[in-house]
């Protein structure tokens, strides 16, 4: 599914990059003003939407938003403000991405798209279905964030040039996914990256969720050992720097992606127990070759 | 134990911070010229230390740092290089510095100063007192470093304003602890923090070993599944980062401080087993306590 790229010619698909000025809207409604949709509307405001309108339940996090110009209206609510504007990303946590979706649909005006940004896709493209959104909704999840939390942690350029998976409903959703990915090219630069949303979650479960887990449980364990935060060397702080984000959210993304995240935790285990029984066992070449493994891994990102 | 602090008048201790110009080696001896041997002959050249020697089995790494000004000789054996300085610091993987205190040991000039910079220091310490080094020996340990390895990750500021961690070999070896600490907190303007060797070895397990195994943990787990690295987002990436380490090295530092790590290992099994269940069950109140005792732990590092 090619959007953003139909109007170049093919031979330059490959080739040379060229900036084609994507579609995007005159309108968009964010809701929810934290880390991520503070950042999205932002952004949208500073790179060519005309109108930004934002709402978030949480006051000051509203007002903070307005102050730095981070929207050009607030509404009172989410539904005024799907009301007016052509495209509408939900930015919330999944569960309550979810009850807007529902809460949303029966309301929404003809030809309004509606988007969202959790970071787990099948429920929440099964319910815009259930909700007969099927060619309004196009679900999208940039990989981008912070694990700072709230509006304070949002940047305009926070999802500048990120990848952006996109995820449509079905073949009758098409049109709707292209708009969604010529939005975030268009405003972010961004590169979208269509992919079916099981398999997304799956994929997640491993690059995002699992890294996220591990964070917590080497946090949790340091913690519990008392350790004094000030002895934590450069290492240590990178590898659990994911575990001070929002717990509200990852709760809701552990259980709404629980089977896949289990399965990734279980061969995370089984490396765990292999670790230590070649250190027990002062295996030194059943130890180099599992280390060299992960190294051969790793260096591979910084190529 | 107070060595380059001992000039300052005690109500300035806990107080403003002075610099004070710390006693330091006219000639320093250098054996292994990696990231953190060709570091510290770098800066030792750099900030005040007229005369730099260095020896590396590598001839490239020889090469290198010679081209790179980070020694101001090079030695032909690591006895040449310790010949005619006062200071010799060991810069190598644990085993390999044990070798080379038992091999130097007896042939180190009178009045010569002996010191390493491996992660793990209780066989070190033991090491150079049954070599007969009781006076002569201080172990150290910068909290600095990067997970390339070899010269060319050698920088002369890598070791800037680090803490590193100095061990006596007990009473007898104060003085030389305290020269030792004066060379990093006069060359590197380092933080020196005088610690028993097995205890530097039970904290490092926590707070070094262990997120160093679980970056591997983590790392194996995403090269078995066949993830490819270009899917890994930024979080994914400083929690893996780690994991591109010298496999060298750290098979050498999990063997050395095997019981420690060992038992460090098991907490991080408990936790995780306890995720694991947390999730399955769907205890999201359990889960939220989990979550957030990690979160809160975290985030004291940023405070």
């Amino acid at each position: 599914m090619r959007c953003s790229a139909r109007t170049i010619p093919p031979q330059l698909l490959a080739g040379e990059r060229i900036t084609i000025p994507a579609r995007t809207f005159d309108s968009v409604a964010v809701i929810g003003l934290g880390a991520i949709g503070g950042s999205l509307a932002w952004g949208a405001r500073r790179y060519g939407v005309p109108r930004v309108v934002g709402y978030t339940p949480d006051r000051g996090e509203a007002e903070a938003a307005q102050r730095a110009g981070a929207v050009s209206a607030l509404a009172a609510t989410a539904e005024e403000a799907a009301n007016e504007t052509e495209l509408v990303v939900l930015a919330a946590p999944p569960r309550p991405t979810l009850d807007l979706i529902r809460s949303l649909a029966p309301r929404l005006p003809a030809g309004v798209l509606l988007s969202d940004v959790a970071s787990v896709k099948s429920r929440v493209v099964a319910q815009a279905i259930a909700a007969g959104l099927e060619e309004r909704f196009a679900g999208a999840h940039p990989l981008a964030g912070t694990h700072h939390s709230g509006f304070a942690a949002a940047a305009p350029d926070l999802l500048r040039s990120c990848v952006v998976y996109v995820c449509a409903t079905g073949e009758r959703g098409r049109a709707a996914a292209c708009r969604v990915a010529d939005f975030w090219a268009g405003v972010f630069a961004a590169t979208p990256v269509f992919i079916d949303p099981a398999e997304h979650d799956r994929l997640l479960a491993w690059t995002s969720h699992l890294p996220q887990a591990v964070a917590y449980v080497l946090a949790t364990a340091l913690a519990a050992r008392r350790i004094p935060v000030q002895s934590l060397g450069p290492g240590a702080r990178d590898t659990t720097r994911l575990a001070a984000s929002s717990p509200t959210l990852w709760v809701d993304i552990f259980l709404d992606n629980r089977d896949e995240i289990l399965s990734a935790l279980a061969a995370v285990g089984s490396q765990l127990h292999m670790l230590r029984d070649l250190i027990d066992r002062r295996d030194e070449a059943g130890l180099r070759a599992l280390l060299s493994s992960a190294a051969t891994f790793r260096r591979e990102v910084e190529r």
